[in-house]
């Protein structure tokens, strides 16, 4: 692996993650109110996005990460949604 | 502009700009409850380390928008800090 690749990998492993303990806390708590929906939605959208660009630019990093992070936050979502619901 | 690029630039707008809805709600409201510390610290390490490798690939979407989106978590960031001093 280039270096510049292993970087992209710490980066990705990194923001993509981060989702992790918010994930782990809303989940568990059903707390989702300092979250804002118009903030999820446009991060989720621009996550799926980059992972398309990292395919045109073949780079591995974008791809991998960027689906991965869009997936960990797709429960998070769905707390807001229906905490928002009821 | 290659249409790639385009792409990575919507991408980069919505992920980095997503913060926006959020730095207002939580600036004014000061409500970072349902946000994780850790979240934060990993998401803004990740967000710079992502516009490094931008630099090494000679991304611009990568650079600008990562570096921007780290820039509006600190004050989100700051919120959180001065609420659980308090």
């Amino acid at each position: 692996m280039r270096w510049p690749d292993l970087l992209g990998f710490i980066a990705g492993f990194l923001t993509t993650f981060s989702a992790w303990p918010q994930l782990y806390y809303s989940y568990s708590t059903k707390d989702v109110k300092s979250i804002q929906m118009q903030f999820m939605v446009m991060l989720m959208s621009g996550l799926f996005l980059w992972g398309v660009y990292g395919i045109l630019l073949r780079s591995l990093p974008l791809i991998v990460f960027n689906f991965i992070g869009f997936t960990l936050w797709i429960p998070i979502l769905w707390v807001k949604l229906s905490e928002s619901g009821s």
